[in-house]
């Protein structure tokens, strides 16, 4: 990550000039941040398993899970091995950059290497709230159907990776493969894809050696 | 913050004055409305185009579609036989009574039995507002987990019944029926259950028989 400090003199929302801070607080720390969006039920807290589990050997990581009602997730991720902060969001249907400072400060940032964020569950609102981590990850997932880039194209266009979740289950269920992946490409060229099933372990290898990659550059 | 909830409060206030007036509007015109939530890809659309499919014979069906960016639900409902209203909601995360209210003046209700209101994929926001619709039904799905009860209970207390898609998936994923069950049956004791798939067919009776007994009703 960069160290250097670029000052930005333009109007920004008050949200993104405190994420720049939460940003800011990141690189300092050397914490490599990652904001994972998704439906419910996507398959957020899954990844996020095999993650700690596969990584905890060699990174130290901490996970903010964000949550209307439950510490369901983050214990979870505490139970796999990581740091976790619970935000319970109230009624709020996204994450914002005032509620992850306000983890933040419950976490001992120089010791962490990979910060991972779990979003709200919402295909809508989270893609509007910069948060100031580093990468936007959405995980769709193949019983969403094939529609959902057409019907969520926001989502689709602001993030910086997608993991195709849940392909085990592609011969139970009507999901055209080449239709999905074409609103894809239309909305976010070349967006880099990972297919994978947290069930059977297939396509993580992927994914974890782009995290890694990530994790090593902030260093 | 107060003069936050001030604002919320009143908005909300608003939002319920103005359902009750479009209930009025379906009451006096003898419409049934249903409003549909989900989170996206639980097959609101595959249900709505049953329940068109089984019930046109007997009964006059209006859709009114609620989705960010297209019309893809609402093409499809009108394909499968009834009147169809696209609301696109911009960048909003759910439907209120103002939009319904919009709708409503796009259709005939004289002759139009059942109206069924396809809310924007979402488990959070649109439980709190009102439509003026008669019964709001949640349709949860298999493959979205058994812990979403216990995540997001606002919406699973708020509504009249509870559809439970892809059932056929059950031996495929890790979703404890019981669990899930014991979730819905805290938040919200008796609720009405249809388990069932829209892609075998099967429970979709029950359903349909729940459906017609409120339409008959409403005449």
């Amino acid at each position: 990550m960069s160290q250097r400090i670029t000052v930005v003199e333009k109007i920004l929302g008050a949200n993104e000039r405190l994420a720049e801070t939460n940003r800011l607080a990141l690189d300092q720390a050397g914490v490599f941040g990652l904001n994972l969006m998704a439906s419910p039920g996507a398959g957020k807290t899954s990844l996020i398993e095999h993650t700690i589990r596969r990584l905890a050997d060699r990174y130290q990581i901490a996970v903010v899970d964000g949550d209307v009602a439950t510490s369901i997730d983050a214990d979870r991720a505490a139970a796999a091995g990581a740091q976790a902060v619970q935000i319970n969001t109230g009624g709020e249907c996204h994450l914002d950059a005032v509620m992850l400072q306000e983890a933040l400060a419950q976490l001992d940032l120089p010791s962490i290497d990979l910060l991972i964020v779990e979003n709200v569950g919402n295909l809508i609102c989270p893609a509007n709230f910069q948060l100031g981590t580093h990468k936007s990850v959405l995980i769709a997932s193949v019983p969403e159907g094939d529609d959902k880039p057409y019907k969520y194209p926001g989502m689709y266009q602001g993030v910086d990776a997608l993991v195709i979740n849940k392909i085990d289950l592609q011969p139970y269920i009507d999901f055209d493969m080449d239709y999905f992946r074409r609103g894809v490409e239309a909305l976010n060229p070349g967006l880099v894809t990972f297919p994978l099933s947290c069930r059977t372990g297939q396509g993580l290898e992927d994914w974890l050696a782009w995290v890694g990659e990530w994790v090593e550059r902030g260093r």
